[in-house]
């Protein structure tokens, strides 16, 4: 059964900080294993990266065939019904579409003292994009990771995905045709994430890795970053809903379970001004955990780290959506933009009753890789940004030079840094001769 | 002896991948001492923290003594010169005005399917800022940390500085005023660390942990980052300088060395495309080698990790510098513009002789926290957006809905996550009703 809560209950906030605290996922220490691995591709390269494909994917590769080739990927394609093409071409158009808008612009003024300030960005020369294989084998994830890295105009942009057995997702490659990926390489797990980091004969080096992964890929991107940048690295998904009573208790039960279904580990959660309303919820959740195809793992989450909160007011909503800082958010309320007004940490947001969390899943256009475990607090979801890196340009005349380079020197000499200030005089002395 | 390479002679590649590849510092392994630290702290807040700050630092406290007090600020600031007060005032200023043009902006539209899509910025809630004792105590660094935080509008901050035996720098607790921090604590070490991170009875935990440290320092932000978001992990600085002949020798050298007696790790490269410059640069520098109060440390840095290179022309001089990813750069040529057009990947870049990196430090406006060890390629340095987070926004009205809500059903069924499907299925059924 999941927790049921009342903000006026004398040990609700126990109860509430139980809930935010409670350890969902056991870390599982693969670090030392990682760390081998990582060592073995730098020292041997593709013959690393070939021996460690046949052992754990059960697949012999030369270095000729670690890359899938355009035939290849051209044939899978072909597969691809039409109705799901039309459906992954629209979802690209509209996150390309989305994404398009994050494009920061450079700046470049000139101040009072006559200095020329500014900065400018440029894309990451290369991006490696890691997709698991098997089960959490997403064409969506694909999208989303890709399409962010071609707005901002990454021109490598290098995929690994692990084909067990040999097996590839049509999907996954017609996702990434779309996107713009320009190469694919059938390996996964730490080999992939070194091979991307550190390069080899065969799999030239890049210098960003973003992209969803088991706990394998989770500790290299963790070892890898400094050598390149990562993106973050992802828990268990999450939803929290807040429903007033004019709700339909099966769509919000469907909104709670498209995150439950996921993983058990995942967390739904609905917080309601109405406490019959979170009852009908509740029993709208069982109903359908009677057919659910993953029923089993919707339910174990649900029992295990679901939670219906009833509330007084829409201000307590706010305040309790705050502290969990939740990966996504819907305000299925009678005025949700007022009830958004109020709220600050959400990776995304979903407002009115219209707009099912599962859209932004696939075909809204904002990024479903989202901050999770309340990192919503401080970070946030993949964008173009994460692709762009910020030169910041300082150009002084002689004039702004005299304006404010003497307190360069003041500061210089407070901080005991000699050559610091000399660089500052030795240029002022010129201009005063 | 620096390295003197030419960009012609055969084993030029092999130099300069060396010059590249070399390890400029050791990593010191004090992980085990900081997870223990950091433990502590957890387990025991406040008394650990005193009890760490005893041991290291020679100085008892209570839980009353662990923040600063207004008072003891006030009659701290009562002692700078007003010299530096004012040099300490101009930069602030400056780099507020450069960090306020950062703030990004909102922004929400309306596409063709109707459907209603957008972002919203907005602070983190706390940021700790970790500012070092000792002689690596910059009054600019704090401004340099605090100043886009605030900028961005984050309303609470939290600054520590260990103050061994008691001694705190005026200058620095004048910054911090100048920059609003709002609460200043006399701690250093992975236990401020822990402390910002995990909170104490009298220290509240913030969402967000900036600034430079010593490997104790590093260690405790890699360990708490997830906990709460953390910037760079800052190694020795650097600097590029591009020069054509048309140069004074010194005022090179002494750019060179303004990095250089940062550390006997920091390195200084110039990439001439005059041989004789080159070599009046290097004699220019054992010049000011003879006097400088650092000369032991920069002249370390320069005999280690120095480096001149001698190129054909500025497109050589481009590419070279691509590779190196340089924190800070310098393009001391005739035309630095049309030079910068070809950089890709630069921390901090400087325009003109009359420009020196110093100025950068101080007073020019943008922020000297910048990515070093080649992390440029991926990274950019300290500004405004890391105190911020973006939650995105989706509304569908019903017609939007209609419009892409069945692609979302097909894939959410070729993924196999039926809730994900089904939650738009209720919706479109009602609808279609």
């Amino acid at each position: 059964m999941p927790v049921f809560l009342r903000f006026d209950d004398p040990d609700f906030d126990a109860a509430f900080a139980a809930l935010l605290g409670a350890k969902r996922e056991e870390a599982v220490d693969v670090d030392e294993a990682v760390a081998a691995i990582i060592a073995d591709v730098r020292a041997r390269g593709d013959a690393a990266v070939i021996e460690l494909t046949a052992r754990f994917d059960r697949l012999e590769l030369t270095p000729e065939t670690l890359r899938v080739s355009e035939t290849e990927i051209d044939a899978a394609i072909a597969q691809v019904p039409p109705a799901e093409r039309d459906a992954l071409e629209l979802a690209a158009e509209r996150i390309r579409a989305y994404h398009a808008r994050q494009m920061p612009e450079d700046a470049r003024w000139t101040d009072a003292a006559g200095a020329e300030l500014g900065w400018r960005w440029s894309p990451v020369s290369a991006a490696g994009l890691y997709v698991p294989g098997g089960l959490a084998s997403y064409p969506s994830s694909v999208l989303m990771n890709a399409i962010p890295a071609k707005v901002a105009g990454v021109p490598r942009l290098a995929m690994v995905v692990p084909s067990p057995d040999g097996v590839l997702n049509p999907l996954v490659l017609l996702a990434a045709r779309l996107s713009g990926v320009d190469e694919v390489y059938r390996i996964g797990g730490a080999q992939a994430v070194a091979a991307l980091a550190y390069g080899t004969d065969s799999i030239a080096p890049v210098d960003k890795i973003t992209g969803p992964g088991n706990a394998f890929v989770a500790a290299a991107k963790r070892r890898v970053f400094g050598k390149v940048g990562i993106d973050m690295i992802a828990g268990p998904s999450e939803i929290l809903v807040i429903a007033d009573a004019d709700n339909d208790p099966d769509w919000i039960a469907l909104d709670l379970m498209s995150q439950a279904e996921h993983d058990e580990s995942a967390q739904s959660i609905l917080i309601t001004t109405d406490a019959d309303f979170g009852r009908a919820v509740m029993k709208a959740v069982d109903d359908r955990l009677q057919s659910l195809t993953r029923r089993a793992i919707a339910g174990a989450s649900w029992r295990d780290n679901g939670a219906v909160i009833v509330v007084s007011d829409l201000d307590q909503a706010a305040r309790l959506s705050d502290r969990i800082a939740p990966e996504h958010l819907e305000l299925c309320v009678a005025d949700p933009e007022a009830l958004f007004a109020k709220i600050t940490h959400a990776g995304a947001v979903f407002l009115g009753q219209w707009t099912p969390e599962a859209i932004g899943d696939y075909v809204g256009g904002p990024n479903h890789v989202l901050p999770t475990a309340r990192s919503a607090r401080f970070s946030s979801g993949l964008g173009t940004l994460d692709f762009l890196k910020r030169t910041t340009v300082a150009r002084m005349t002689p004039e702004a030079l005299r304006a404010i380079g003497p307190s360069a020197e003041v500061l210089a000499a407070s901080e005991s840094l000699e050559a610091h200030g000399l660089s500052v005089t030795a240029r002022l002395k010129r201009l005063n001769s």
